[in-house]
């Protein structure tokens, strides 16, 4: 029988093995981290499961069904450096109480094969390469780039996997857990306020929102705030708070979009002077593909026109972008089910974060999430929390959905 | 007879003789600004003055008339590290060629008292204290909080100016140089943009504005950019950037006010994080008491609206303010009709730097500045400049208006 109460023991277990007062210190390829895999091995004793490492590093325990053909459930026990209890390690721990409760069920048989998996380095908070464990698995890995990665200390990303007992040029090899995947399935807490301002415990995600990330300069003249008039001035930040107040607009004529201007800076940066230069950032994101490249068209143009305004000149430099990655309709619908079965109401949500969960869903296997409220919407602290009876309702739900999705494999 | 080229010949000397690749150098207490003052002494030996230093380092160059009232010529031969050949020489060069025509065309003996002063460490470059000597001239010294005051090795205002020969506690005796004062002018060029917008050499100047400076800071919350909706947002940023706008429709509601922000810093100031805090400053001028007072308070009231509108709370830190200080109504007028009568044209325009003038006009001596044109309103840079034309008619307009501020002084 399922038995949500000791999934939050076996958190609080973790919890008090690899935290210190700053919170959790399981950052992937550190000794804390291996702790708290060898941990979570001893759990898989009493199961009927097999379990080994995949060469990116990825723990798969398998409970063989009549079927070959996999549901899979994912998570991630690695943490950022003074991170939370239950970002990742709920959806590994749930999954595993999953296993049990299948294996109880169908003595050791289920119709379908499950599979839980712990994916190595979701966080990338060591070599700045998150989902590196994940992005072996579907095979859009990029040892290239990442092998010679390296932390504060200096030690090599590739050099920290050896310390492990990998081989990140074998990391391709990871893909062959793919073989007979039919289904994926992620529980984890939202890192968001929304469910808690809506005041429901749970959530079915639509996918993870594409981003696009660039880095904006507005020129303008250095003059002196004293002798310089209103009119005769080239004010850089003055164009740059313009786009900072735009872009909500711009976010806000689409339903769930987000933008963000996160850092400015001024040069020369004092209070006699008028900005001569202002550096920007600017983070965009939204579900959808085309809503995505409508908001950077806007932003790009009001640039422009602010630029043209203040006599500046505004160039736009790349940082990053990822697409975006919905899951699968007949998942979304099942998880919701399963969450109004359990707790009579659900709300449909996308994810600004990214999940392990995205890479799947990007090589091709049907992908669902669930999303548990997060207290004051925070991770990545130690102030993470969520209430106990969320929880509880999130294991339980989530355990219908496995049936749900076990079943949705077995079709 | 007035002869504007020996001036501009002997700006050029100095240029040559205290300057580097990266422009002048005459900063105050250092080697190359004695130099410069020896240099300066030079100059005089062909003059019927009597010369000393003050107890503050100022030099005074007296040109005895038939009354010992006094009319005041001065400026400053100190620079900024890196300066131009301009700033403060050419109200001194003025001077002295106008010093050597009331010689010659009163044979020594005008109707009354002229006297140059080459005011010590008006920049406050090295130890960040500007006005120093004119502030001692005046009585408006601190030298309890001065003589403290460290430059970049680590001396101490005190033993530098002990250096040059000076004692820090006997400043407070240059106030004797007031006695008989009855009128003070100073030559200028003007470090901004105005006279050369409006293709005019010579302008008459108001006085010098008031300034309030301030630090504001904008508590808002820190939170992902990803999963924060943008109506959850507490954007410390949103809230700063109303306030770099509103302040440019807060200035142009006067019409010679300024208002800057030079300053705006974002944290945690990353891509991926709404801004939790943002802290920037705000500079404020105006030659009237009454509108300054008002923008600073037009700028506290919109920053209340927008931290609220924001979900931010706003702390303002004063860091300095200085009252607006008007010049003498008759001798604006004067130096209006000397600029006029030389030049066809002028325009009347407020000083948004400080100056020494600002310290004589505060003490209550009736006094006038004379600006011209800056060259792109650049100064303290080696590319500042005048061209020789709108030099020789500077000096030939203040010439005149020192005959005009002696009959005055002679009223």
């Amino acid at each position: 029988m399922l038995n949500p109460t000791r999934t939050i023991a076996e958190l609080k277990e973790l919890r008090d093995l690899t935290a210190d007062q700053n919170g959790a210190q399981r950052v992937a390829w550190t000794p804390t981290w291996l702790k708290a895999r060898e941990w979570f091995e001893a759990k898989l004793q009493e199961l009927p499961v097999e379990t080994h490492f995949d060469a990116a590093g990825n723990r798969w325990v398998t409970l063989e069904g009549e079927s070959p053909k996999a549901l899979l459930i994912g998570g991630h026990l690695d943490s950022v450096p003074n991170g939370g209890w239950l970002d990742g390690a709920l959806g590994v721990l749930a999954g595993l109480e999953i296993l049990r409760r299948f294996a109880e069920e169908f003595n050791g048989c289920p119709p379908v094969t499950l599979r839980l998996v712990d994916f190595a380095d979701e966080e990338g908070a060591r070599f700045g390469r998150s989902l590196l464990g994940s992005s072996a698995f579907a095979g859009t890995h990029s040892i290239e780039a990442d092998r010679a990665r390296t932390d504060r200390e200096g030690i090599r990303l590739e050099d920290a996997v050896k310390s492990c007992g990998f081989d990140i040029d074998r990391f391709p090899e990871a893909a062959r857990e793919r073989r007979a995947a039919a289904a994926y399935i992620e529980l984890h807490i939202e890192q968001g306020p929304v469910l808690e301002s809506m005041n429901l415990p749970l959530g079915a995600v639509l996918g993870t929102k594409g981003v696009e990330r660039w880095a904006i300069t507005f020129h303008g003249q250095e003059a002196h705030s004293g002798s310089t008039p209103m009119n005769a001035r080239r004010d850089a930040l003055a164009a740059a708070a313009k786009l900072a107040l735009e872009i909500r607009h711009i976010a806000r004529r689409h339903t769930d979009a987000v933008c963000t201007m996160g850092s400015l800076k001024t040069f020369p940066g004092i209070v006699t002077a008028v900005v001569g230069r202002c550096e920007t950032t600017l983070d965009q994101r939204d579900l959808d593909a085309g809503v995505l490249a409508q908001m950077y068209g806007e932003a790009h143009e009001a640039s422009c026109r602010f630029a043209e305004e203040e006599g500046c000149t505004v160039e736009w430099s790349k940082i990053w972008s990822i697409e975006p990655v919905p899951f699968h309709p007949a998942l979304i619908d099942l998880c919701e089910q399963a969450i109004v079965e359990t707790a009579g109401a659900s709300h449909r949500l996308t994810s600004g974060p990214l999940h392990d969960a995205a890479e799947v869903a990007r090589c091709g296997i049907p992908t669902v999430m669930m999303f548990v409220q997060s207290l004051r919407g925070i991770s990545h602290n130690k102030i993470e929390d969520t209430k106990e009876e969320h929880l509880e309702q999130a294991i339980a739900a989530f355990d219908r959905l496995a049936s749900k999705a076990a079943a949705f494999v077995g079709e």
